[in-house]
């Protein structure tokens, strides 16, 4: 029955319902969704929630409803659901066409976004084709650091392994693209240029469509829209606003600048070599058997990482900078090609042989707990003093050209577990940098900091703030070490923890409040016992996670950070917490 | 000059002397070794410390001071050095030979004992060598477990990787066998069975020597001596006595009964199956692609396992038995030898590839963060209702043969994280178990607990105790998770690490009481909060070190247990925390 007849055949209870209706929608200051019964002439209402809309119209009500004088700005902040914004931001299906299509499989939802194209099982092919104007998506095993380019050059990545925060995944989010990771049903046949799914097999060149919110992988062309920045959006922003961003390039922080970050939270130091002219010289580095090799390949690499940090510092102003030290295990970067292994060998002069016994060494079974993170700079200090070198030299020049900036470098210690392997860094950047500052002959202010992304840190957190001056929860890792799974093989068991409801979000995309976050609770109180003004951040992924970024605020935590693209989110998120906690 | 001359050249001097001597002695009642000097015929003592003497001296001398009326049996207890005890349980090297040797390379000294003989590079050749009764040091690059029984036939065991808890180091302690583990300088060709070491090039065949206490690694052979067990060990151990042990098979929970063990703390159910006649069962579950399959594989599995529990429940009487359920990841039993493989193929019907893409698809970038412990179960529950028929099924026979024995079997859950996962795995285990029980048609308790050996697993400890009747603290992996290093890969970075004094002990060997050590506290803390009679327990190597089980003691933990040649050392270790801590 429409709603026009019911005050016919029903007037006392259609009065009854207008009245409800007027009660509940001022209640809750929002468009409602209700659901009544009539017994006997009586209204019973059963249930309200508030209506579900689009990101877009969410924005406009919002707007109409601050317009009409219902709610305040902040009200307005809070009632966008801030996940929802991914879908302002990145390309998505079209509504019709998406109805119209039966997935044929699905992975995690790594990267949000919509992709469709040909496919191609080479970061080679990639670029190839999208050289000449076609329009591809990536299908691996897993990603590399040998892939970026590729990527770079697809519309969407699909891989057969690999959890959210994978090499794909991250990569991926970082760059705003479309990424499904771990769809462990795809029988891959890489030599051949083939793979299965939902019984068919796909070949190179064959149109394959991707959902990177909801992990379905579509056979064929799925039309996309791109994104559509409303005016509302901007205005809702400018309402809200505690937030830095993880920008590993001059690029990425200009971007980041423009999408509202106040400073960058993590910068990768390691993600500055993946490009085809300088990974060279950092596998030199890698494979070097004496001290003088290692001293002589860092020496190429000085000025690259220089000429990054000075880009950034231009980008940023005087805004924070926080600069992460080399981290990820050295084989990530090590040649797994023939040409390349020959390559290195004769830039190094050493037998094809050699290199690949150097590889062959690097080798480790567990490489997430092996030899990275400061480990590095505890078996190579010359690692640490040329990192240190670039970022001290590249803010005293940017310095120089722009006098009135007050820039402070963080540098950052990754996978600190011990106070005294903390210490052992620090005297090293401290030496380092105080000599350039010396010589530069004005003072500049720096501090030295670390990660606390190792369980045992945040247990001892008390100690290890007696050096450092600030903290930056790598919650990815901390994550990892607190659950004791890693990240890339979590796919495999995760599904039947969801099934059997034992895990009800992935805690990897959600803070897990209940035992990671005990951790970060922790390190926050002992490490604020010894230091009451220590800086403290968050620059794991899930710096772009509402409920995360709510718990981090109510810890304590000066900022947020995640990659460019979720800056908006965490914007919002970060508002919404300050003002829920102002009103409690 | 000779202490005669003393009396007549310093007359006061020495009068002085044999009075500090007497009070001295008297203060330690322990024989005394003392540093002093006379100057202008005045006496100075310089310093004074315990006389150090030889591990049977030692028992020698407490005995014979107790019989003297000096010291109680107590106190006798306390004069032991629980480390030292080693070298009463093992081969050593004559005393001579060793001082005339100089070490070519050096490892971990993962397992105490010394070994000489030729060298062997696989498993295989070990046990025919040894059937020809030559004495062999089995030298690998790493070890698997289907190097168990040529480790077995081998003296000691020598690996270029591994840390002290690798699965060469874990098994030899096992067995009590001598081995040398992550000597990185090996330059290893086991392809054309030679190594490199200390400039040398090494051959099948060539003679070696390996002191498992200190990691030295000897050119040649220098002779050992067998352990000698002195009656004054017997005696002493008498005057001590809280542990179980590690044991795996019937005829290791035989010999944990004789070496004094109250209890198996630990049985690793996968141990069982490293036998080459089960394993080919194990492999089919592994490799199964229907439950079905699966089901078929584990029905022949069950009366193997039924048997090994019943012979340990013989072997035990009514004495507490864990039982830990399967832990390892599954790849880890897969077959590498294509002639294995191809009979794996043939037992199961499939073709060689599909058992080829089987194994491919278990293949894990961290394993040990991977797909084990009890997302097996939670994954395959029909694994657990396989373990559970077989523990129940043989203490229902045992207890039929001896109705005087109060069996009590005790089913421990590895790898639990969150309370919801261990409640899901317990509810299979209660059904399949009372099942039994009740057709039995008399009752039986058993309990269902877990090991405690992922942060998170501590950090909700409260949460975990409703659903767990025990505890075990497992920790191996505790200590890997905490640190974030993984055993196997560690030992490529300690090493600078103790050069540069962060770290003055191997974390996997002692305790680390300031980062896990505080997870253990809480977790103990929470989980009597919850269950004020949780029984709790530790079971990882740690139960072997005199300092950890001191520490254990301390946290209120009730047993600790270890490999049974780490039995002796735990008594009297536990023995001497019980007695400070009276005497406090």
């Amino acid at each position: 029955m429409p709603i026009s007849q019911m005050e016919e055949k029903f007037p006392a209870a259609y009065a009854d319902f207008v009245k409800v209706c007027g009660t509940l929608e001022e209640h809750y200051r929002d468009m409602q969704d209700m659901e009544f019964t009539v017994e006997n002439g009586k209204l019973y209402m059963l249930q309200c929630r508030s209506g579900k809309r689009t990101a877009q119209a969410a924005l406009k009500i919002a707007c109409d409803l601050v317009d009409e004088g219902m709610i305040s700005e902040e009200q307005a902040v809070l009632m966008i659901e801030p996940r929802n914004l991914d879908t302002l931001l990145h390309p998505q299906f079209d509504a019709a066409a998406l109805k119209a299509a039966t997935p044929i499989g699905r992975g995690l939802g790594a990267s949000p976004g919509a992709a469709c194209g040909k496919i191609v099982f080479s970061a080679e092919d990639a670029k190839a084709w999208a050289a000449r104007k076609e329009k591809v998506v990536l299908v691996r095993l897993e990603t590399s650091p040998e892939d970026i380019e590729g990527m770079k050059a697809a519309q969407g990545v699909l891989t057969v392994r690999g959890g959210m925060t994978s090499h794909a995944a991250v990569v991926a989010r970082g760059m705003g693209e479309c990424c499904v990771s771990g769809c462990g049903d795809i029988v891959m046949d890489e030599e051949n240029k083939r793979f299965t799914l939902g019984g068919k097999e796909f070949h190179e060149g064959d149109a394959i469509s991707l959902d990177g919110s909801t992990g379905n992988i579509y056979d064929g062309i799925i039309p996309t829209v791109d994104a559509t920045i409303a005016g509302e959006f901007g205005r809702i922003m400018g309402w809200a606003d505690k937030y830095r961003t993880n920008a590993d390039t001059p690029a990425d922080a200009a971007r980041a600048v423009e999408l509202g970050a106040q400073g960058i939270g993590l910068t990768r130091t390691e993600h500055m070599f993946f490009d085809a002219d300088r990974i060279a010289a950092f596998r030199e580095m890698i494979c070097s058997d004496t001290l003088e090799e290692r001293v002589a390949a860092l020496a190429k690499i000085e000025p690259m990482q220089r000429a990054d940090f000075e880009g950034i510092y231009e980008a940023m102003g005087d805004r924070p900078v926080t600069i992460r030290f080399l981290d990820p295990p050295l084989h990530e970067f090590v040649p797994t090609d023939e040409a390349d292994i020959e390559a290195l060998a004769k830039a190094q002069g050493k037998s094809v042989e050699r290199i690949k016994s150097i590889i062959a060494s690097l080798h480790e079974f567990n490489p997430m707990m092996g030899h990275r993170g400061c480990r590095l700079a505890v078996t190579y200090p010359e690692i640490a003093e040329m990192q240190t070198r670039a970022v001290i030299k590249a803010a005293l020049a940017v310095r120089a050209r722009h006098p009135e900036w007050d820039i402070r470098p963080e540098i950052m210690i990754p996978l600190v577990g011990e106070v005294k392997e903390l210490k052992y860094v620090k005297d090293v950047v401290v030496k380092v940098a105080d000599e350039l500052i010396a010589a530069a002959g004005s003072p500049m202010k720096y501090l030295v900091g670390t990660m606390i992304e190792i369980p045992r840190a945040a247990l001892t957190a008390d100690a290890i703030a007696t050096e450092a001056e600030f903290f930056s929860f790598g919650t990815n890792d901390l994550t990892q070490m607190t659950f004791g799974f890693s990240r890339d093989d979590a796919g495999k068991f995760l599904g039947a923890y969801y099934d059997r409801k034992i895990y009800e979000s992935d805690p990897f995309a959600r803070l897990d409040q209940a035992g990671v976050g005990k951790l970060v609770e922790m390190a926050c109180r002992l490490g604020r016992q010894t230091r009451p003004d220590l800086h403290l951040g968050i620059c794991g992924e899930h710096g772009g996670d509402p409920s995360s970024v709510e718990f981090c605020h109510k810890v304590g935590l000066d900022y947020v950070s995640c990659s460019p693209f979720r800056v908006p989110i965490a914007r919002l998120a970060a508002a919404q917490a300050a003002i829920k906690e102002k009103n409690a």
